[in-house]
């Protein structure tokens, strides 16, 4: 048998690894319409753009109004009205549900071709868990039957209609496969529009899936994925085409758009080049800095708190490879508690960065809030409010130079401090972009390394990594004065935010007593009200904190109280 | 005919008007034994307690914790064990579903009797939209049973599934109608749980659709509602009976909790009180404040800025009523742009509200933050970072005074501001609840007024109502010279965004040309990243900006371009 059992028709595909903006229909419309034009002069007979590829992923509550539907509908009709003659193209949009009953739209693939109706299709599995709220707009569709194009039989489905295997339902599984229900029409090629966000490694699981499929099915997959990043969102791309047997034949760019050609006669393997986890995470953050600086428009530059320690730094070596160092500016902002290092660090980290850098000790304000303040606090204590008060200062000064330069900030906490809400509201998380917002900080590090490898030289100078993280927001702090330390804190972080165990499966699989435990999990629940005023952050883990982690702010969890509750019950059964 | 008629058998029945909080599983059961001990010496059969009253509403993602949902079960073992001898008890709560295909949990209605195996029921229409979220946890049932006490049968459902009807529908429709359902299998009696939250005219709403259900389907209907608030959602309560002919049997009074009798055999008519709009609205923003500062119980008492404007002397009044003066302080910040007024009304409004009062000038502070920047901004016109600078002074000072005192800061911006983004991230939009970020400003002048009547005495100051509003951010500034007077812009925002009409149709409508209305919707989609950032807010509306409006912060509608596209379509299309 041969291994990549060869289509009836030979034909050439291209997979449209497409950036939409989120909204801007004429936009997309008119990039939509370039990228046909070019396919076709390139000799493409049919093009496939990812889900949703008309209006982003996701419009969100754009759909909830009447008239932005009505405007899909004329960019779809444009898009229509332009495809080249002789050539199909596959697009993805939100379309009205032709049945009164039910949520007013479809999420549809539809396969476009110069004067022919067009040719519509579905999602049937709706993902509404974690970052995805489909059900709020979309009917899943009671079915799907392949689309014909010059013959060929193509198994059109969109995204989650691909992921109801067993091994990778994290959250249910669904009542239908419908990937198994095409094939059983008889397809040619399965066709599967994506608007996949990346995580880390879901090259990988993507890879597993379609390789299970085709061995499954014994028929070649294709998929184009969005690439880009909407707010939180990071798109990798990584459409690709896979053989019968599961073997890669076509694999785009990750993390980049792209065009590219598979020729339906071909069997001719593609060698993906290899996925590191941190190399990947490293791509994803870079892409998803200069999407959120280019898409939101506003802003050109972007100006970055320099304490002297990692997160800043990493943040700013980040920043640098997104928009060349001439977009991005360094303040430090030192106080009378800052090391020597919170400067010359800073200094050494904008040298190697080659960008701007200044100075600006934030001692006045913080003397002149004391004054203001000095009848009502007069004979209390130093403690968390004059500590608040430095960080805020600083963060008044960061806005200050946004707003003078039309700057947008940065800010640097990772999610192991954003998860123990060590962090000032109003102060260190001012900005416009929370960069390591999903980075755990034993990855900071792992960042750090892998920049100044992949320079060959120090960008983020040694002592910033060396040196034991401080707040310095007092004498001699130190992180691990208030926190564990970062391997055994962000083993459990992981745990419980990525993997939503709790306390007991995790001090039975740490060894960490449930107490030890207990006190990490109440001071994550604690602190929902200092990440409910977080800026935006890059997602780049299943589970990041933002619009896929719901937790009520309001909450009264008493995990001691449970605890006693279900072993009162156990001797009682048990009596 | 008569006009109620009667059930053929008698029986005491007790609406718990129940006010559990989030996630405390161990002090909600604690307080339904209680509630149900209570109700048993008062001679109740059974007590029907809200939707999910185990877990209150709504408990998030919490529902996506294996062990939150071991928890759940347990609290639900113990609330059976401890039902009086005799009596039934029906209680809300998520149950694992039985199917392991689809979600894992089903929203539960259980029958509990001393002794007897547990009658479930589960929800069938899950509401997907606005502030709800429930198919990210829930199957929806696929059918109904009544359950059966004593001999009687319970139309037992769920909140949603009583409201599908058309023209209550804004959603959209479902291909069910669990309450038809129930009635053909032959009910005595239909028993809604309910978690409705509160919006304007919400109880005129819930008697429009019981009433309709009552004479269509000829049988007596009884609902129970959370009440309380949880973070931004605020539950009325509105607990009550209807007879078969929609004639009102019973009902408990709104915004409290209340344990109230309805004797099947009685037809007496029970009078509700008038609800009036804005007494309503001032009654749940009361009970918002006194909630969200009681169930977080991290401090006992709030903090406000005031401006001398009228947001923030309603928002004081409105603490004081929820809190007592004792917890609520006032403190003014003047600057050198500040009128007479904003001190002198801010006094006048502490002394009428009895609360402590504090003046802390922000000169030094400005002058210290100018000072540092003067390297930088040497040379530049005053300008936004300016003005900011002033405004996040005040909000340093503000949490300063919240950190060393152990109170929360209350925000004091009201939603048309902030749909306009006319407030300062970091600087008034600082604090731990946004009282009035759901009241538009025309709403916060009939506060205003509303509460000086109820008093019969001046307590918001008449010149803090009639000045005309100002940020005094720089000399001479009124809100009218970046914003068109609020009636008009009040009345387009309504339109936008809790109707959800874009430009034609508020042009339409309003008689306001198309480009001064895009101007105000692209501001509003501008300031989606302010909003991002923005304390949780009370909703009283039907679209409050928080969990139930899920906008793209990066997104790029472009309202002119979109014109131009069907416009040019509609021209070719009868060219």
């Amino acid at each position: 048998m041969n291994p990549t059992a060869k289509l009836h028709t030979s034909m050439k595909i291209a997979l449209a690894q497409f950036n939409p903006i989120v909204g801007d229909l004429t936009g997309n419309a008119r990039r939509t319409i370039q990228w046909m034009e070019r396919a076709a002069r390139e000799g493409a007979d049919l093009i496939v753009f990812p889900e949703l590829s008309v209006v982003g992923y996701s419009p969100h509550d754009l759909l909830d109004n009447a008239a932005f539907v009505d405007a899909v509908a004329a960019a779809i009709r444009l898009i229509h009205s332009r495809v080249p003659k002789g050539m199909g193209a596959i697009i993805g949009a939100p379309v009205r549900n032709p049945n009164p009953i039910g949520k007013k739209l479809l999420n549809a693939a539809l396969l476009l071709e110069a004067g022919q109706p067009v040719q519509t299709t579905a999602k049937m599995l709706l993902p509404t868990y974690d970052v995805y709220d489909e059900y709020r707009y979309f009917e899943p569709a009671t079915g799907q039957e392949p689309l014909v194009f010059k013959g060929m039989r193509l198994g059109v489905h969109i995204c989650e209609d691909m992921w109801n295997l067993e091994e990778y339902a994290t959250y249910h599984m669904y009542d239908r496969d419908p990937v198994a229900e095409l094939v059983a029409q008889g397809v040619d090629l399965l066709v599967n529009l994506s608007a996949s966000p990346y995580a880390h490694d879901r090259h990988h699981v993507r890879t597993g899936i379609i390789t299970t499929l085709c061995r499954r099915h014994g028929v070649p997959f294709l998929m184009t994925n969005q690439v880009g990043a909407n707010t939180e969102l990071i798109f990798d791309g990584d459409s690709r085409v896979h053989a019968a047997d599961g073997s890669l034949l076509a694999c785009a760019p990750s993390f980049q758009e792209a065009l590219i050609y598979w020729d339906t006669a071909s069997d001719a393997p593609c060698h993906v080049p290899a996925h590191d986890r941190i190399t990947d995470l490293h791509d994803a953050l870079v892409l998803g800095i200069r999407e959120y600086v280019d898409k939101t428009a506003v802003f050109d530059d972007v100006v970055i708190g320099l304490s002297g320690g990692i997160d800043s730094a990493v943040t700013a070596a980040l920043a640098v490879e997104a928009l060349g160092p001439e977009r991005v500016s360094g303040i430090t902002m030192p106080s009378v508690h800052s090391s020597e290092g919170s400067v010359s660090d800073s200094e050494a980290l904008a040298r190697n960065l080659g960008i701007a850098f200044h100075e600006l000790p934030i001692r006045d304000a913080v003397n002149a809030f004391e004054g203001i303040l000095k009848p009502l606090f007069e004979g209390t204590p130093f403690g968390i409010a004059e500590e608040n008060i430095q960080a805020r200062s600083r963060g008044v000064l960061l806005m200050a130079v946004a707003n003078k330069f039309s700057r947008m900030v940065l800010t640097t906490g990772n999610k192991s401090e954003l998860a123990m809400g060590y962090a000032t509201l109003y102060g260190d998380m001012s900005g416009g972009l929370a960069v390591l917002a999903d980075v755990l900080k034993t990855d900071v590090y792992a960042l750090a390394r892998h920049i100044n490898e992949r320079a060959g030289r120090e960008r983020i100078p040694v002592s910033s990594i060396e040196k034991p993280p401080s707040a310095e927001l007092r004498p001699d702090q130190k992180d691990e004065d208030s926190l564990p330390p970062y391997p055994v804190l962000d083993e459990i972080l992981r745990r419980y935010i990525e993997e939503r165990q709790d306390e007991g499966a995790i001090s039975e699989a740490t060894g960490h007593d449930r107490a030890f435990v207990r006190g990490i999990l109440d001071a994550v629940d604690r602190n929902e009200y200092k990440r409910k005023q977080a800026p935006p952050g890059l997602r780049v883990s299943v589970k990041g904190f933002g619009g896929g982690r719901r937790m009520p702010i309001v909450a009264g969890v008493n995990r001691a109280a449970i605890e006693e509750m279900m072993n009162a019950l156990k001797e009682e059964s048990t009596a």
